[in-house]
């Protein structure tokens, strides 16, 4: 029943008539297409343990305590070993008072201001990891919306437009309108007639003059219409303020050369797409959530060195680790393993061949992040710049803005610097962490000039010098994954490992969690047969 | 000094060292580009005011009320006249509990659950109206994001894809995909030789390549690349839960002549771009925030009947609309007139017959809006949808998703129907607020079949309705700005207009605080040197 274009009130009852009684037509639609698109399988309600069976869970990290969760749950005898202080693993925040010390044995203090943090591990929540919203609802972590993408903030590249930095704005609407106005010439000049009718041309001219706002004969060009995407040189305003003037685009050419459109992809992957959270008051709320419902049966500063398998049970040796010669061990039915491979290729693990070969083979991919608290949120007061992400080609990488406090008097937090799995990443690694924040100023600095008078402090944490991870994610290849994944992800006897290395959402959380609901089921389906056989 | 690709450690510690030192350079920069991009004139000082002056504000909407607000700040003696019982004009919304009775007499009962509301006038507050965020920040009315464009609410086209709604992401997605493939094929064809060189045609195909998602021969076609994109058919997941696989793109004819294309233009213009706010609480907590400051001067329940100019004063007559033959009158040196076109073209006004052309040439745009409560949030716990908006061709055109509360149990409210100045506009405005609730269930559930199930009760406004406005905003065409709009604003004598009306951003609250913002000054301008040669 479309509805044409104009519609007179008459036309318009009569259809509120009609449809009112269409209900079958639109509860057959709720099968299709609305339903979520997600392998998450929902709350797992896994039927009760086999008696008495215990399981161990190494390491306390969101896919550890995902399984330690929802196995006790089942009425498992669950307990947890943790190499650190802390639960959350790369669920990691820095919050002002806190002192941490790296693999090299430098030690920083947050000297944030009250309340200021910054997320060094992950620190966006996109709206369809379904495993972390859904324990962040079940344990009352408070979400808000993360921006990522922010027309006010800057693409940059220190070869083009003389190292000044562009607004989004600018440059995406730019690359519409240069692209809408070279696909409407082709179109015009019968280049694409072999797979275009005259119908689809007339069509797609009349859409690329909208879409990349051209004027004239199919030009983007300077002009209010396209002002009213990119921005004006005037805006519009009121009563006798000067009048709404457009805006000059930047040149095709030195666009097209600047390296700026390569940095706007970012912005729009399904990872980063809006609407996307964050949990208010940082990252770790989801680990303390985690934490108030199974902090009870960790055991801190347990460093595990080494997994032992027999017919009926798993004994894993472990060491507090300012007492090395003191090692302790503990024994359960069945053991989860969320310790990231970086550190569990290092220690002797009673599995298959094939196993300890996957756990050996998966490198870990490189990331570190820059913290700078500044006296004031000048990025909001002097450039109107409202959370979202700055990308840039130096080696910092990123500059985030922070998606809360808005408007807020005060210092504030930028992550500063965010290299992840480039050159650049492995490089920052090299320095320490003071000699990082070094780095994030005298870049940022060409970015926003501010920088020099407004810095107060900063912290840098490099996932490389993380002594409970060695690394950040589990940095796997189409290769790799062919040859080792399903291994990896497979029960090896009484031990199943879990983490974001066992799954295809590699440094996320959502691939933890994903991975420990996946873990614990079927290692729960296995301890089940296995006592019906018994 | 660009940064190579690669850095070493020494490389970095050196160009630290190196920018450390320039901030001749950088600081030059902080002149360039980062300015405020607005005629925006910052806080207005008005110097003191002429001893013992008076001003008259007619109209407690936002534009009176700054009026009210500065000039009373600069020393005169201000009072306003307000039609209605409550300050805010156009920045309106109705709350659980709310009343609410339009020109044909139709009164309404708010009957949402408590604390739930909806925006029934301006819903969003763009980065850039710094009017708006001014005294927002100066009246302490607190800012949260609002979601324009969420990548998983949809585009709705009733002729295309068999009625079936289509997920922005893949909307989108499959534009670029589509046309970078097109403008691909034509590089590739030497058909845009004319204007580009070879390096050109190289750097195109490069960058279509990676916005484009293309595969294989410059192809867009159903990949896991492009899934990263537009969502896949299976998504990464953990374990061994179900690998990845790649989701369809749309067929390329069908989308091109579907008219979705054309759906998604409003989710990019500058008013929409994120980061875009809302009130927390409601539009109204603006309108409540000047209240606060200026509510003392304001005698609610007064119908301007008549604007006299007299050589020394301006006297207004007004009545009580209950008591229509007790006439009152009030008198002041000078007037700041707040009340809408639509209305004011009916009110005999003493001013020059240029000024009275313009106030009787400029028509009012139409505007409905209708908001549907619902027993729970389903388009967040079935479809995954947290706040954004669906843009459909349905006469509804719009369904707005709460940016607020997300994942919160209990009844929340859709914006169900939203038409603006378009023919369903008018037409929905010949309806009754029932009847329009009733045609916003009726389409909605084309788009949400949960609707039959879920409804609570509606509200709607029709803005041709409202007694206060008659009319949405003043609906401005190029000539008639040529031919008008210095004239109304220009001060006649006394007499200065205000209000969206008399500005570039119509419709928006930008305009009317701009406006009343501009008005003041020129009156206190015009005063000042008026006491001056007295």
């Amino acid at each position: 029943m479309p509805t044409p274009p104009f519609m007179t009130r008459r036309d318009l009852l009569t259809m509120i008539g009609r449809t009112a009684g269409a209900s079958a037509l639109y509860s057959a639609m709720s099968s299709m297409g609305l339903a979520k698109a997600s392998t998450f399988i929902g709350e797992l309600n896994l039927s009760q343990a086999p008696k008495g069976d215990s399981v161990l869970v190494l390491g306390a990290g969101l896919g550890g305590m995902t399984a330690a969760y929802e196995l006790r749950k089942a009425g498992y005898d669950v307990s947890v070993l943790e190499y650190s202080e802390r639960a959350g693993g790369r669920c990691f925040t820095l919050h002002a008072g806190d002192t941490v010390t790296d693999l090299s044995g430098e030690t920083q203090h947050c000297n944030f201001s009250p309340g200021n943090y910054i997320n060094v591990g992950p620190w966006r929540v996109p709206y369809h990891h379904y495993g972390v919203l859904h324990y962040c609802k079940k344990f009352g972590v408070k979400l808000e919306p993360f921006i990522q993408l922010n027309y006010n903030a800057y693409v940059h590249a220190q070869n083009a437009f003389e190292g000044k930095p562009q607004r989004i704005r600018e440059v995406l609407t730019d690359i519409h309108g240069y692209t809408s106005e070279l696909l409407a010439k082709a179109t015009d000049q019968r280049a694409l007639d072999e797979v275009l009718t005259k119908e689809d041309c007339e069509a797609l001219l009349d859409q690329l003059d909208d879409w990349g706002r051209l004027t004239g004969d199919h030009q983007y060009q300077q002009s209010l219409k396209a002002s009213r995407f990119r921005g004006y040189e005037h805006w519009p305003a009121g009563g006798l303020m000067p009048r709404p003037s457009p805006s000059k685009p930047l040149d095709f050419k030195e666009l097209l050369h600047s390296g700026l459109w390569g940095l706007l992809l970012d912005y729009f992957n399904n990872e980063y797409q809006h609407t996307i959270f964050e949990p208010v008051g940082g990252m770790d709320q989801i680990a303390k959530g985690f934490a108030r419902e199974v902090g009870d049966l960790i055991e801190y500063r347990a460093q595990v060195v080494r997994i032992e398998q027999s017919e009926t049970q798993v004994t894993v040796h472990y060491i507090d680790p300012s007492r090395p010669d003191d090692i302790k061990t503990r024994s359960a039915d069945w053991c989860v393993c969320n310790i990231p491979l970086s550190i569990l290729s290092q220690i002797p693990v009673d599995a298959s061949p094939a196993l300890r070969q996957a756990i050996a083979a998966v490198p870990y991919g490189s990331s570190t992040k820059t913290g700078l608290e500044f006296k004031r949120r000048f990025w909001e007061q002097d450039e109107s710049i409202f959370g979202g992400i700055t990308f840039t080609d130096l080696p910092i990488t990123t500059i985030s803005y922070p998606a809360y406090d808005y408007f807020s008097d005060g210092p504030a937090v930028l992550l500063a610097a965010y290299t992840f799995d480039d050159p650049n990443s492995y490089t920052m690694s090299t320095l320490t962490a003071r000699e990082r924040i070094k780095a994030a100023l005298a870049y940022g600095k060409q970015i926003h000039p501010q920088y020099e008078e407004e810095f107060l402090s900063g912290v840098s944490w490099s996932w490389h010098r993380s002594p409970w991870s060695l690394g950040c994610y589990g940095l796997w290849t189409d290769e790799l994954r062919a040859a080792h994944y399903e291994t990896l992800c497979e029960i090896d006897h009484r031990l199943v490992l879990a983490g974001e290395h066992c799954s295809y959402i590699p440094a996320w959380q959502e691939g933890a969690i994903l991975s420990g609901m996946d873990a614990s089921q079927r290692l729960h389906e296995k301890a089940t047969k296995h006592k019906a056989s018994a």
